[in-house]
């Protein structure tokens, strides 16, 4: 029997993944769905959980200055090649969002760490499991920030500057749950110990389902922009001020709403996704003509100069908005980052990892950010996209069938074989 | 020496005004402005500073069920006619709101009262001065809630029916607060009991500051409507989701906005005024296509059809955006109050005051919605306005000078003689 013959053999189990996924979900702030945010104690919680069952099936682990735990499974050959193949995701989420977005990856990480240390197929390289801390921009702005820490993309400075909504910095969250913001540069990855890294995560898409495939082999990935907007009109009694006479900040804002989903619509367009998420009215007062209003903008693109002309674009409607309306519009750019091209070589072997499994894939783009992305930066990387149900995420009812998920977990595997065999 | 001659040598002091006006302002929650709001502790401790003050000055002072303070102020003659002349307004207020609104009118009571206890001139009804509670429609979405109470307009039901943005009944607030809405019935004024009733108020416009006039004579009070709108609509990952498959919320809701504005600015609606001062988006994640945005929509009217065929033309709009966006749509009236045009009885008793005090004066109709209005259901009943710099309201630099109080005290006073003269 070959060894390839013997891979085909391992399977992941549905029942175990699920049982997983079941206790991630369960540490979680009260209310609907899961909510797990960045650099939070609960997160943490998240991640010694992921530390414990890896030491159990022979891992060495630990947590870097960033806070992403890795756990290191060794060679079984003495004399292999020094660099790493590895794998992973991340454990936060975004308020009420879902329990897959992340956690199928890392869960996906245990199930193939579990069925390769029983196996007897012989590994040259070392094997790296890696749980990302703050993937979720939903609370400092910007996404993948463990994974952008190793990468070098963040680094101290940014994590003094990135705040929450409540204005605790980013460096002061990090702190706060023991992790050292000071050390990141010590901890940034270095290319010459990696071969390869592959994730898998959940589509966020409908087109696996709407196309009947179980597998998603990704090609590229969107970049995204985050703008963060004030505009200031004046606060005054909704009864006694006249229509003439007002500058109301939501009226504003409104015309900056629709004017981004008028943009990202038009023909020149087709692939920008411009979408505001968040908005807060100030005072909010049911008699007060709103005074103030912020909201944050998400432009993402797979073509990297059409995200910088969009924009520009949203800029120049949004100062026009408020000429119209007489109010003053401060507009920042909170985040950015370019969309990226994933390497054929990492994509080659998981096609080969899917045909192995006798398993469907395509090509698809994602519009979603991915620590894959950052991680690109330092070795080849790869994407798995297992189908999410109706298209849906970060809401409580994402869902991806716990088949569906092992049958990625089964690519998953496979790839990790096939790159472990590199020369 | 006549009467009128000797009232017109009583001049109210506006450094007793803004004292007062200070002491008011120091009762509130932290914060920007002033934070009073209906139903809660620190509006009633602001009626116990009114009680004290009334019955130092000689008023027989009780708390009614819905928690009016009242204050009377028995006559100086014995065989006069039995019914009463009043004067009042409100101490709560809007969230970060001013000093001004609704505490300029009960200063100008107190001062009123300090000054006609003094007096030697006589009088022959018992005056009636009164507090009103919670008259911002802020808390619970239907503003002059005392006034309505005692006036009918709002009965037990009601207050078990409308709810904060917290979920608590106006029932449970009162009851927290030691009021006895179970015993508003017995508390509802009686009209044979009433000669008149004149509320000083801060204009909240810019009328009189634009005319450099220094009272209004409020000639009629608009209504209002009160719309609560639901959109529902699909969250999901704002990268991951094409802008063809979203019904995005936020988008109907800006659609929503602007079709408000631009209602209320078309040349069939002059005088009409639509406001959203309230709206709040969920899931609110910068990564999360909004599913669902809640908005208070607030439609005044002098005229009464208009106030109707606006909020039809409004829900109907509401609609055609939310079928254009595949959303869903709810809209609740949860307030509806008419237009009142206000007795000439009282407006000529009021024209005959200024001008007894030299004071020029234009009428006016008010934007606001004023506890007045509901008074009037049981006696005439007038306004007087007293100038609001740059015409805010409901924000914390609402400003009135001391000295236009002061002039908008001494009409009052005046307006109470002339009344209680009446046979």
């Amino acid at each position: 029997m070959t060894s390839v013959d013997l891979e085909s053999r391992i399977a992941a189990n549905a029942a175990r993944l699920s049982a997983d996924l079941e206790a991630f979900a369960a540490i979680s702030e009260p209310g609907d769905g899961v909510t797990r945010l960045a650099y939070t104690a609960l997160e943490r919680r998240a991640h010694d959980v992921f530390a414990e069952r890896m030491r159990t099936l022979g891992c060495v682990v630990h947590t870097d200055a960033a806070g992403n735990t890795i756990a290191d499974l060794p060679a079984t050959e003495d004399n292999g090649p020094q660099s790493v193949v590895g794998t992973g995701s991340h454990l936060d989420s975004v308020a009420q969002g879902g329990r897959f977005d992340g956690i199928a990856g890392v869960v996906a990480g245990m199930e193939a760490a579990y069925l390769a240390a029983l196996s007897p197929v012989p590994r040259r390289r070392r094997w790296r499991f890696v749980a990302f801390a703050a993937e979720e921009g939903a609370r400092f702005g910007q996404a993948c920030n463990g994974s952008r820490m190793v990468a070098g993309l963040t680094t101290l400075p940014d994590t003094r500057r990135l705040r929450d909504t409540e204005g605790v910095s980013m460096y002061d969250a990090m702190s706060e749950v023991g992790l050292r913001p000071d050390d990141l540069a010590a901890d940034e990855w270095d290319a010459a110990q990696w071969h390869a890294f592959v994730e898998l995560h959940v589509e966020q898409g409908a087109v696996l389902e709407d196309a009947g495939v179980p597998i998603g082999i990704v090609d590229s990935i969107s970049g995204s922009t985050r703008l963060h907007v004030a505009v200031n009109g004046t606060a005054s009694h909704t009864g006694a001020t006249p229509m003439h006479k007002r500058r109301d900040a939501l009226v504003t804002a409104a015309s900056c709403v629709l004017a981004g989903d008028r943009i990202a619509k038009d023909s020149a367009h087709h692939g920008t996704r411009v979408t505001v998420g968040r908005l807060e009215v100030s005072p909010g007062a049911m008699t007060t003509i709103p005074g103030r209003v912020e909201f944050v903008v998400d432009v993402r693109d797979i073509d990297s100069d059409r995200q910088r002309t969009t924009v520009e674009q949203l800029a120049a409607a949004y100062r026009d908005a408020a000429d119209a309306d007489g109010t003053a519009i401060i507009v920042d750019v909170i985040a950015d980052t370019s969309p990226v091209v994933l390497p054929a070589v990492v994509k080659d072997h998981l096609a080969a990892a899917a045909e192995q499994h006798g398993l469907g894939y395509r090509l698809l783009s994602s519009g979603a950010s991915h620590d894959a992305q950052q991680v690109n930066k330092i070795t080849p990387t790869g994407m798995i996209f297992v189908p999410s149900a109706g298209g849906l995420s970060h809401v409580p009812n994402e869902h991806t069938d716990a088949d569906d998920l092992a049958c990625g977990v089964d690519v998953l595997l496979a790839a990790l074989y096939r790159l472990d065999a590199d020369e």
